[in-house]
Order: structure tokens, then sequence, then C-alpha cells
């Protein structure tokens, strides 16, 4: 078990001890953990008001806190300016990711073809295409698959049983949770009188760096041209990305989101669950989608929405308030 | 084929024979069948009264009925408290659960430290990883992987191409449907200035007894702490649980229904199909969530709610029925 | 790289050169693609006229497109009746579909008493279980699993990692995207006092010929009775079809759809991405449902609907307009 002193953790995060943890900057500290469940050597933090009560029956050695004030006496704080991300960086020390070595599980199917970086690890029964190419330290999980001629970059993970298909492009250091599927055929379809003729879908999926893709996320290949998910951008479990849409840089998605076809859609954005948008539309930078909203027109930058169809948000808060009140106004009209 | 008499039905289901029925126990059943398709040798049963028209033309030998005087004159009928349940027994009766023998496919990858009770099965191409447990009766389906550490109890049945990262813990009788995913990484990241920090997800799935887990579903690991699935829960297709969610005994969730993170979710609940709940909520124990619906606060033990934001049910209806009218409201007003 | 002249290119699509194309029938054409990025090389089409202003900047050798009049001086164009079929066409003719030549990979598990087609392709690690029988032309990907006693057609292909359940039927020209699943249980329990009992499922899927299903998708086996998806049926990703439903003919659902048991869909409908049915109802055919709504009664065939509960189209446009002037209306009255 790692251990470090209160001091260091205050050095890793960037902080500052108060209260009682200045006396003691020396004590060992061997996680974090939250302020309910921390013990005399961990470390917890309070990035949530909805936990503030909490402060006051943690058995935590010391709290990451951006209010000194506001650490009861006789607990220990480190204050810095953002806890959560105190928090994050702590965590990412004590759990630092895993270091690729180069190990192919002899079960592995890897295509002779294929060039793999010489530290590149492949998990049992992993399937590497023709001519796919990773770079070094990327880890394929067991029962991935990666289409031909895909190229993965370096430090990436794809977990247990997600899927690349054949002539997508992932940037370094992306995340596919197991189960995630990357580069499906895009759902087109010209109607031919008697039945359906498929289009063939032969754009493919770009992922940039820093990238996390969601457990059984679909994000498919374009019909023509690409689908693009930018920098840093995270999908949730179950996201949906059509065929062709754009995900600007270090936009957020939670989970069963859906983006339909050839929208684009701005950096900074974040989508609450079960949020969507119909296809061809330009959703702003920064734009924030509710929970469920449904989106069926461009959007404006920076903007808050919510509903369906969705609506700025403070109207959507007015409206909803005001349909409680619709069998009062019913009434006071039937008189 | 199985066959047993009328009689034996009466009981394997603990009814009691009326009409015609009374006159033949000795008639041999090979199964249970809709009422629309049951043939002479079948059983059949009316839990549905949506169904109920579809007495009068059944060629079913008997039906499991409620109310003995609902069964058409002619009919032989099997007079039992609970028709759907007294259906379910007579399939379980007929259908009973596959048995382990301890096969292990040649092709699976077993890590030598792995503790299998002598009579798993293992199917085709699974991945079973370092220090893993497995009790006795379970079956692991092909295509499936158990990462390493994790500990599944006795008579579990892993279908195809499901997965369990590593560090969690499966009950007895657990049942995950295909590509079911427990032990993905939670959504967590930091903002720091210019990009996302991902913060290590290092808690883990804990799911009691008698849980299934439906195809496609994700049940996400806690941050820290524990994500937790209590004792006979059902979940259905494509459910997303997020990281440190608690889903209290019984509960149940039809498809494709969004938990957030740290969301509390209390005992025999039932969630409709695409509904929702915000993070950090409690929602109480026997709570019902109408289809579609989303929970943005707590709610109250044994409600019933629709809409989103998710109000009273019986509330919900009325305004539902009252924005129909708001165009004439509207001119109502214009005058 | 295939090339063909515009000549041949009208032949394919049944069009007629028009404008400046009419001069150079014999210009190489090697592809399709949009109006934005269309090389000299090109055809492009314009098939929605939200991007007719790049008529005007297009480098496509030739536009697809049904009014000869809106092409620009200068451009070429190529008349036809319907822009999106035509690009279809020629997609089609571009890439046409891979072909089956009897491959089978020496890692893929396949029963003895499987009966394949000697054309049928076997990918990597996939697993073909006992009694399954495979018709000619079908492509089986890496990681699939085929359960025991299923029959699929021919020319089908199954994407990676999809599943099929054992007893399942699959007609011709079926698709299956990556991590598909046909054939888990429906979700069916009877409670029985102090917990759910599982009811066994023990229906079909049938699949008849020229259906798609999306990645990630599943289709639920029937209780008793078949889960039935007719002809030409169209399902995007991660579409929930539950058990016991029918989906009629040539009906498209897109992203995220959830359809719930027993639910009968009437031919030659379509469904918007996040839309959803309650159990045991009747949609007629051709109906439409707009994204996001929700069903909870029988609709009448060839509707429009929208909004949950679903209600006709044009009403909820209505109500949804009223609704932003319900702070007006509130108002009004409490003067």
């Amino acid at each position: 078990m790692k251990s470090i002193t209160l001091g260091e953790v205050a050095g890793i995060v960037g902080g500052k001890l108060g209260g009682p943890a200045c006396e003691k900057p020396e004590l060992r500290i061997t996680g974090v953990n939250t302020l309910a469940d921390a013990g005399e050597g961990e470390v917890s933090f309070l990035a949530n008001q909805r936990y503030k009560s909490e402060l006051e029956s943690t058995s935590a050695a010391a709290v990451l806190i951006s209010d000194a004030a506001a650490a009861p006496d006789g607990l220990g704080s480190i204050i810095v300016d953002d806890p959560y991300l105190a928090f994050a960086k702590l965590q990412r020390f004590f759990y630092p990711r895993a270091i690729a070595s180069g190990q192919r599980h002899a079960s592995a199917v890897i295509d002779g073809s294929a060039k793999l970086a010489d530290d590149v690890d492949v998990g049992p029964l992993a399937v590497i295409g023709a001519n796919v190419t990773i770079g070094s330290g990327t880890i394929v999980g067991p029962g991935c698959v990666i289409g031909e001629n895909s190229r993965i970059g370096s430090i990436c993970i794809l977990h247990a049983n997600s899927v690349i298909a054949h002539n997508c492009v992932l940037g370094n250091e992306v995340i596919l949770q197991p189960g995630a599927t990357v580069g499906a055929d895009g759902f087109g379809y010209a109607w031919a009188g008697k039945r359906f003729l498929k289009i063939p879908q032969v754009g493919r999926v770009i992922i940039e760096d820093d990238v996390e893709i969601g457990a059984n996320a679909t994000v498919d290949r374009g019909a023509i041209g690409d689908t693009v998910i930018e920098r840093g951008v995270k999908l949730d479990n179950m996201v949906q990305i059509a065929h062709n849409v754009r995900v600007g840089a270090y936009t957020v998605m939670a989970s069963q989101v859906g983006i339909s076809g050839s929208t684009k859609i701005g950096k900074g954005c974040q989508f609450g669950g079960q949020s969507g948008t119909a296809g061809h539309l330009v959703i702003g930078d920064g734009c924030k989608l509710a929970g469920q909203s449904g989106v069926i027109g461009d959007l404006d930058a920076g903007g808050v929405y919510a509903g369906t169809p969705a609506i700025p948000h403070r109207l959507w808060l007015k409206v909803s308030a005001l349909m409680m009140k619709l069998p009062d106004m019913w009434k006071a009209q039937q008189k």
C-alpha cells in the first residue's frame, strides 16, 4: 500500500494545510475516501455542498476544501481552489494507470500485416485485423476486435469486448470502455419503391486524443466523409453518435444521449443523460442541455436549455411550474 | 416432451380444477400457451384482462384463472389466486434451468490462479482472469470475460459476450444476459483548466443474490466505495446504473432506464422504460415511475410519478389532459 | 480505383445529363461525394435542400438533382426523380457488398453438428453452436456467437461480437451490426410473495429477409410464441425490441427507440430517436412518431404523433407553442 505524508498530499494537490493538519504534516496517508467512509489514515474532500453536514462526523485525517472557515474545529484541512480537482490528482497518484509491457496472449489473433509497437499489450482472444497499426503503450483488452486498416495511437486502453471496425483512426490516450463500438455502419437507406436500399457507409470514424467512450456506446462511421470526435471529449455509457456527426473538443455527454446524423456539436458542451438532438443541426460552443431534453433546431453558443422541444432553461423552469397551475387556470376560466 | 396430467398441473400451481376440467383430471398436458395459440394438450392463462375475449375461442384444455365464473361454459379451468404466478410455476416445471456439469471448453482461457468449483461450466472462448473465484453450478457462456479478482457465486448464468470487470462481486443465482457489462469505469472527470483529468474509478460493483441484468445493460463500478445492486433486483436491457448508485432489493427497471451517479433507489420500486433520475437523489421504497419520466429531486416512498420533471401521476394525468385544452384556453383569453 | 464515364453514371441511376455535363459524357468519374468535398472526378447530389447553397461552390463534375433548373450555370447535372436514391445506387456500384468465399478462421469454434453452406465465411474466434444452419454467402464476423439450433439464411452479415442466442431464425440478407443481441431472454417475472420468479422465455426471435439491426441493439425472444421482425425492417443502434413484439414490414426505427412487450407495430412506420411505446399496444400501418415521443395507447394507421403522451403532431406543435405563452396567460388571469 502506497503511503505518503499529509505534507506530501498538500504538495501533490497544490494546497495548504489548515487547522489541526498544520501540526501533523508527517502523518501517514494511504488513500482518499468519502467523508462518510474515510478512516484515520485517509484524506477526504468536500466537492458537493450536499455532503457538507458530513464534515462534522468524518474520521478523515484531513479534508480537501476550498473554504478554510467551513471546516469544523478539530478537523484538519487542506485548502485548495478546487477540491474535486485535488481529489482527482490524489486518486491519480494512488492509482496510476496500467503500463503496457508488450504482453501478447497466445490466444489473440493478430494478422501478420498488423504493426504493433513493441510494448503494446494484447489480451486473450483479441482480434487484430490486417494492416492495423497500434502505437506505443496501448493496451488491447480481452475479446476486442480491431478491423483492418484501423490506426490506433499510443497509450490507449481498449477494454474487454470493445470493437473498432475497419479504417478507423484513434489518437493517443483514447479509452474505450467494455462493449463500446466504433465504426459500425451509419443508418442510411434510400427508399426504392418496394424496399430500402442500404447506402454503403464508406466514411471513417476519427477519434482525436484524450477521448473516452463509455461501455456499450456506439459511434457510427460516416456515410461519405467522417464522423469526428474531437480532442478531450468524454462520452458516457450507451451514448449514440450517428454518422457524420462532429463532436467539438472537451464536450461531455452523460449516459444514453443520442446525436442524430450530420449534427455539429460545439466545443465544451454538456449534455445531460437521455437528451438528444435531431439531425443536421448546429449546436454552438458551450451549450448545456438538461437531461431528457430534445433539440429540434440550431442552438446559440453558451445557452442552457431544457425540455422537448428544448427551450432556454429559465423559461422551461417557469413553464414547468405554471403547468402545475393549469388545473387552477382552467377552473378560473370556467367561471 | 414432458407430459403430466391436468390434476398434476393443479397440484403444481396450487389450484383447483373447475368446470369441465373436473371431469378429466387424467388428461395429458404437454405445456402452456397463450389463449390464442394453445392446443388441446395445453393449458393457458388469463393474467391480463385485455385478452379476456379470447376465452371464448381458445382451444386450451383448461385455463388458469382467478375468477371461476369468468370461464365460459365448456372451458375447463384451474382456479388460482394469481394466474400469472401459476403460469410462471408451470413454465418453470416444463423448462427447468440448465444444470452445469463441469464442462470446460478447450478454447476458453482460464488463468491458472482462478478457482472454479468442479461443476462450473465454461463455454468456448470465455476468458477468466487471475484470482477469479466461481461457485458451484455457475455457467459461464461463450465469449464472456471475467476480470481479475472478481468473485462469482453459485448457480449464476453469464450469457454470451457479457463482461465482468476486475474486483467485482456477484452473489448466487445472478443472471447476466448477453452483452451486459458489469464494472466498467464510472463517468468521473475533474476539469483541470485545459482538459479533463480522469478520476480513477477504484470502487467495485456488488451484486447480491437473485439479480438479473439485461442484454447490453451497464452497471458501473464505484468511484470510491461501491455500486450496489441489492437482492432480487431485475434490470431490463440497456439499463444504465452509474457509479455509486444503490438499487434497493426487488426493484424492477424496464429497458433503457438510466440512474445517475450516487442516487439511492429504495426497495421494491418500479421504473418504466426510458425513465431516468438525476444524480445524488434519494428515491423512497416502493416508488413507481411511469415510462420516460425524469426525476430531478428526492421522491417520497410509495408514490407514483410521471413526467419530466416527475410529478405525482394523478396530477400529471390532469395536467396532460389540460394541455390539450391550451388552444381553447388561449382563445378564451384573447376575447 | 473503379472509374466509369459520366454517361455510365447516368445509366446506373436512370438519369439524364444536363447543362455542361451534356458535352462531356466521356468524363471519368471515380466516386460520389458531398457537395462540399467532391473533387473534379466525382459526382455529388442534392437530396436535402438545407445544402442547396453549396451548389454554387461545389467542384463536383456533376450533381444528381431532381430540378434541372436548380443547377447553377456551369455546373453539370444528372437529372433524376430521386437524387438520394440515385446516390444510393451509385454508392452501391462503387462499393459492392463483401462476397463470402468459404474462409473459416482456424480459431473459430464450430460445432461438428452445425451445417454451413460451402461458401460461408467464419471469422476469428466466432462460436457456432450445435445444429446451427447457415445459408450460402453468409459472413460470420469475428467474436460472434450463434447459439444452438439457430437457423441463419443466405447472404447475411453478422458483424463483430454480435450474438444470436439459441433457436432463433434469421432470413436472407439480414445484417447485424457489431454487438447486436438477438434472442436474449425477455423481461418476464411473476411476483411470488417474497421474490420474483423468472418466467422461462421459451419463444424464439424470427427475423425475416432484408432486415438490419443496429450496433448494440437488442431483440428479445418471446416468452411463449415468437418475437417477429418482418421483412425489410431497419433498426438503428441500441433499439430495444421486447418479447413478443411484432414489427411490421419496412418499418424504420432510429436509435434508442424502445418497444415494450407484446406491442404490434404496423408496416411502414417511422420511429424517431428515443421514442417508445408501452406494452400490449397496436400501432397502425404507416404511423410516424417524432423523436422522444411516448405512446401509451393504440394509434390509428397513418397518423403523425409527438409528445408524451403521444398526440397528433399538429396539435403537439400548437400546444408546445402555447406552453411558451403560459407565463403571459398566467399574468393575464391574475389581473
